[in-house]
């Protein structure tokens, strides 16, 4: 997408220097960086404290992590498994490792085959992310059709472009709504405690000119009860083959509010992210200052990090909920828009399948 | 209740030197600082900018306010209307200044009766906290016995002394049952936008020593879905004749996740802050600012604020929602236990007439 009128991936192989390069999230939506990750460490880091981050984003940076690796001259299986230990949630790690290692296995040169798998992974999940906007605008269409103008969509956390290579999940049929001329607004939930949704799908939204307010994540909720909110639309981190889904911490109450008023609940999921042969989640519990502290931009004009519960409290901070399939309107996948159930999710096996 | 040793309570008639006193909110959990409060712009100022806030506390504040109103020679009406428009979803507020405007109605010396009845408003708002303690310590103890040790309760906002005049309305079961040596430990929903779960009830819990554990306000259907939650209790700005529980904006969703899950969902309701003539409920609209930025304890010492949110996004801020009566398990008041229901709001309202 664009940033200051230039295109812009979130992560991609520079040829003019040979490095593979990312924009630092963790200094969004105060200041635009872009980095270099040349080595395992520098991907481990930057997967690890979110530089780069949502699941699809996750995969290609892992991808990209296991090719600067094997350049370094590290054994492939050693160095996947750092990777792998970096965020235990997400289902794409494990998916996007693994197809790099099938790659290089017995490759004549490994290391030009990991980069062109990971950049191969990267062009994919641009198409899929592109699929899923073209079947979830549909549902956006069919609101405005009905006389819902603007559509007024909730969504949580951040399932845009930073959190993919480009384009979004959940956010992608938004983008697709609003390129053909679909009156749109959004809620954004800040999304407490890393404010994905307050530092990251607002900017987003606000680089496309996009009309979207910002909300605490208590307030979503009261929007639906008072009929301010047409549809929800959330990302998913990994899906079992049940249909439940697992999202950043907190989607589990917007569905819940969801299912209370009427409001229908789509989860955008790439193949990649779902789990097709457990129905069991471990669930990221990441450090408690993200609780107990929180960053932003000082009266300087400088990133500051300030205290906000007592000296002497303890805080706990899992960053992942699991929303029962029953809550959920359906699965917005590149290959079309299937029930949340294991039927469902049965049908869309066979899709796959066929297409193979 | 006990600050460094010492006992205090949120707002009080200091005879020393004649003047009202209140603990500065805003400042907690960092500073600790007493302000005097010499005129009816200084009580305005302090409910309208939460320098004191909890329903029954607003309700003592504004009881004071007009005191301080009728000692600068003001008129008592249209003081008591300047009081009533800092704030408007707590019915104690209109309460309290009706009680006020009653009792100097007439009166040969309105001032020194206005200070009388304000100061009769804090005593027994602290007998009303007392006895909502001990009905509610009930529902603790069967818990304890039932197996659950420590009860893990779950509260929202700050519905504990800090929001009252002393001993607090949900929290006050908690102090009684931690006093009586039950085994306690509360999961603090942080509470944003203003934080008051993080920054009072944390800083509430940890001078009196009970295990507590700040969580996001997006955990709590998590922990629920996941058995670690044996008690919901909240505190209510206003309940109607229905039952419905207005209360801090995102009460509502915890509910949800509370009836989803079996738990027990209960609010603390003084009779002060229920409406025995209307269901509608103004949702008090705050200042945008409370979203886009956060105050906190910088590196350096100070309290300061840092900006989150992109500058050119908007954001929108409602206060409160409502708890619809069928996900709350009952009422917790100083009369006793009721359910949230007409009938039940029937039955509580002929024990008061009994009593009258």
């Amino acid at each position: 997408m664009h940033v200051n009128g230039k295109l812009f991936r979130t992560i991609w192989f520079d040829p003019t220097d040979g490095r593979v390069k990312i924009i630092d999230q963790t200094r969004l939506p105060h200041f635009f960086d872009v980095h270099a990750l040349d080595t395992l460490e520098d991907a481990c880091y930057a997967i690890r404290h979110m530089q780069v981050r949502g699941a699809p984003l996750i995969g290609a940076a892992a991808a990209f992590g296991l090719y600067l690796a094997l350049k370094q001259g590290s054994e492939a299986k050693t160095a996947a498994n750092a990777l792998l230990a970096t965020r235990p949630t997400a289902v794409n790690l494990q998916w996007a490792l693994n197809r790099v290692l099938r790659a290089v296995d017995g490759h004549a040169d490994p290391v030009a085959k990991a980069l062109d798998e990971a950049m191969q992974i990267c062009d994919e999940d641009v198409a899929h992310c592109t699929a899923i906007g073209q079947h979830g605008v549909t549902l956006i269409q069919a609101l405005a059709e009905a006389g819902r103008q603007p559509v007024n969509i909730l969504t949580h956390c951040n399932a845009g472009w930073l959190a993919t290579v480009d384009r979004g999940t959940a956010l992608a049929p938004i983008y697709e709504a609003w390129e053909v001329g679909i009156e749109v607004h959004v809620w954004v939930d800040e999304t407490r405690p890393r404010n994905q949704g307050a530092s990251l799908t607002a900017w987003e939204l606000d680089r496309e000119g996009i009309p979207h307010t910002v909300i605490s994540d208590n307030a979503g909720g009261h929007l639906m009860q008072s009929g301010q909110v047409d549809l929800c639309l959330v990302g998913s981190d990994r899906t079992t083959f049940r249909g439940n889904v697992c999202n950043k911490i907190g989607t589990y109450l917007k569905a819940l509010a969801a299912h209370d008023n009427g409001v229908p609940f789509y989860a955008a999921v790439p193949l990649s992210s779902i789990d097709w042969d457990s129905d069991e989640v471990p669930i990221e519990e990441r450090d408690a200052g993200e609780i107990t502290h929180i960053q932003g931009l000082n009266a300087q004009g400088q990133l500051d990090t300030v205290r906000l519960t007592p000296a002497s409290s303890r805080a706990i901070n899992h960053a992942f909920d699991v929303t029962p399939a029953r809550l959920v309107t359906g699965l917005i996948t590149e290959k079309g828009i299937f029930p949340a159930t294991e039927a469902g999710l049965s049908a869309l096996a066979e899709v796959i399948k066929d297409q193979v």
